[in-house]
């Protein structure tokens, strides 16, 4: 893969010019950052000390109000799908495929308050400034915040029934690591989960789609360069990981009768990280965030162990090799230790490739805006990678400050937001033509 | 420490007696067994189908009115302490200490039927036994239920205060592996646990203790003798292990980067098996049965990981040791990998030798029986050990059928169960001469 870098002379033609176009208005994006940051913020956080907006919990849904509230604000009205998504469409002045941007309003838990929020924030100020400075482009503009994108259910839910790319046999069993299916937590926001693939958007109905992020890693921040090019985004696959041995009282049995399932499951943990290291091609990486012990109590030797284990790589054969071998080491830790081992698949995203178009956009939104960038691949999973199986997707990035996401301390400057809110902006006015 | 095995020829002057002295009501025992056991009875569950019947539990309440209502059916009084203990005192003709019997009715989660409940109920048989026989001992006898056993706050709670050993300082902070508080707990019993240290026994007022338990271990089982005498009881230690990392985007941040707080938990947990198999001696046993990650997710590297590590060995030297040895293992592990290490003392229980005195009354009971016995040593901790403290104490097991305990599938002959309960009720009766 090519990494392109350029730094551009500041474009007098380009300063000439912006007094006429929209532009971002920067303050009123940074409130909105900030009032969405109150639905799930942590107790006795104040702002940038992060938030638990899981999808389908109360505060994702008072977050979706929230976003929704804007719209009207916006002037363009807001709509859902079955799938949970919410849209809202600015005409255009021809009767085309639409552009869309967006991305979700859902976080991990003890997240940051810009992973997902700043794509849809900046989305919105997007087609409100538009609004404002009266341009009509030709295509209408479409923005999104995909529903679920962090994976309590599956992996990028909104997204995938948009793509049309749902595993329908398994909705009615999906259920997230702390139990609750699918069909109960949408349900409790208002939808039936059995109507989701009716959110699958009709052929031929999307023209582009460019998603704006905050990088999540430390590259661009290290790099001092301020927008990343994406040009390609990692496969995520992940894996439930069942251990079966024998709870037994913990005083009583001896050592060599016993069938300890949460040891096979540290074994694994270990040896599993260890291959991935060495055999990915200092571009895979792996995580165990997930791990349940049962009964859980200190007396009982663990008869059951689960793990979920997440692993990523730009690169799809690779990733097909390390879940094949993991399998392996795993199937190998269960019968040497006599433990049954349970291997289930619980999500896999494909390593794809970002449109060409989309990234020509982004390059001339930065050109104009005399902004220097940097061609990177995406580390994270995203919607955008979905909706590279139906359009000319792309995304561009925004450095995060100290690399750090996923964490309640995630944060990027302010000029850097405002700047990437730009960017997006002559990315759509470009895609729209 | 000596291991003595003895069988007796069936003693003719014994049968010859035994019609005129009290004697177990074996059915009237199983039938109580049953009832108690649909306390707490698993969804689904038959009789000896495993029980979750944890302390303060809504099921462990119902069991202790069942208790309670058999006592006023046996025509002795119950009464409860400020510790949460229930007993009930059949009067001698002395005024003399009195000889005490119990255990406890509080489970592990999804643990046996006879595990503690059998000792309560054996132990309210003998009463009722004496009481119907109308033989008057010349000591009080009474029968205690122990609030609090199995160590859902701290370890042998009930005894433990009964005993005088409570640590009064910790009592408003305490907390249960789901973090109820203790307070919490007894105050929704109905308990003020401020109040639990005045349930110290008055000095002088104990003269002997025994208790009859299911083995939980496959000794007696494979030696095919029906009684074990125990000499010894196992000391048992629980830490608490706090594992801090720091929590990152799982995908984004470099892998050598990473402080993941369960890898190190993994590495401590098996390295900590590995240790005390080794230097424990052959009699030291390890179990980490509660395992917690934070912040629970797939894709978030887990920034804490808490274990909670449980040794026992019927030596306190070798115990000391074992315990210096895994503090200094954790410290090593979270040197090595930047993670913070937090070592924290839950509970220790000393190992103790039971009185020579209830030995020889258990030995002399079995021989009137006419039953074949064994010496062992307890590998589980009991609430004996407390008493040990305080007065002359030991106990009696029965087989485990399979050696199977802290299990569904817990369970034990009815005839091992009449004979255990017999020899019991001839201990008693010896001590309370």
């Amino acid at each position: 893969m090519t990494r392109r870098t350029f730094i551009p002379a500041l474009s007098a033609a380009f300063l000439a010019k912006s007094a006429t176009q929209p532009t971002i208005n920067a303050a009123r994006l940074r409130e909105h950052i900030e009032k969405l940051s109150e639905c799930g913020r942590l107790p006795g956080g104040t702002f940038a000390d992060g938030v638990s907006r899981v999808a389908y919990s109360d505060a994702d849904v008072a977050g979706r109000t929230y976003v929704m509230s804007l719209m009207v604000a916006a002037g363009i009205m807001p709509k859902i799908d079955s799938a949970g998504n919410i849209s809202a469409v600015r005409s255009g002045s021809g009767n085309l495929p639409a552009v869309l941007i967006g991305s979700h309003i859902d976080t991990v838990p003890e997240g940051g308050i810009l992973d997902g929020a700043l794509g849809v924030l900046a989305g919105l100020e997007c087609l409100h400034a538009i609004g404002e400075a009266n341009a009509t482009p030709r295509r209408p503009l479409v923005m999104v915040a995909w529903s679920d994108e962090e994976g309590r259910y599956g992996s990028l839910f909104g997204s995938r029934a948009f793509c049309g790319r749902l595993d329908v046999a398994a909705l009615s069993t999906m259920a997230a690591t702390d139990g609750e299916r699918l069909v109960d937590a949408m349900a409790r926001a208002g939808f039936d989960a059995s109507r989701a693939p009716e959110a699958r958007a009709p052929d031929g109905a999307v023209h582009a789609y460019v998603e704006l992020h905050i990088e999540q890693g430390p590259r661009l921040d290290e790099a001092g360069v301020p927008i990343a090019v994406v040009d390609s985004i990692v496969g995520v696959r992940r894996t439930r990981l069942i251990f079966t041995g024998q709870a037994d009282h913990a005083g009583t049995t001896p050592m060599e009768r016993r069938r300890d399932a949460f040891l096979a499951a540290a074994e694994y943990s270990l040896k599993a990280r260890e291959l991935i290291v060495e055999r990915g091609g200092g571009r895979s990486v792996t995580n165990i965030g997930v791990v349940q012990v049962h009964p859980g109590v200190s007396n009982i030797v663990p008869g059951r162990a689960e793990l979920v284990h997440e692993m990523r790589s730009p690169d799809a054969e690779t990733l097909d090799r390390l879940a094949e071998a993991c399998d392996t080491l795993a199937r190998e830790i269960g019968l040497r230790r006599t433990i049954g081992v349970e291997v289930r698949r619980m999500s896999t995203t494909t390593p794809v490739t970002c449109s060409p178009k989309v990234q020509g956009a982004v390059e001339t939104a930065c050109t104009q805006l005399g902004l220097g960038w940097k061609t990177l691949y995406s580390a994270a999973g995203h919607d955008a990678q979905n909706l590279a199986l139906l359009t000319d997707s792309g995304m561009l990035f925004i450095p995060s400050r100290g690399g750090k996401s996923h964490r309640v301390d995630e944060t990027s400057d302010p000029a850097a937001i405002e700047r990437g809110a730009n960017v997006l902006l002559h990315t759509l006015l470009t895609l729209a033509r």
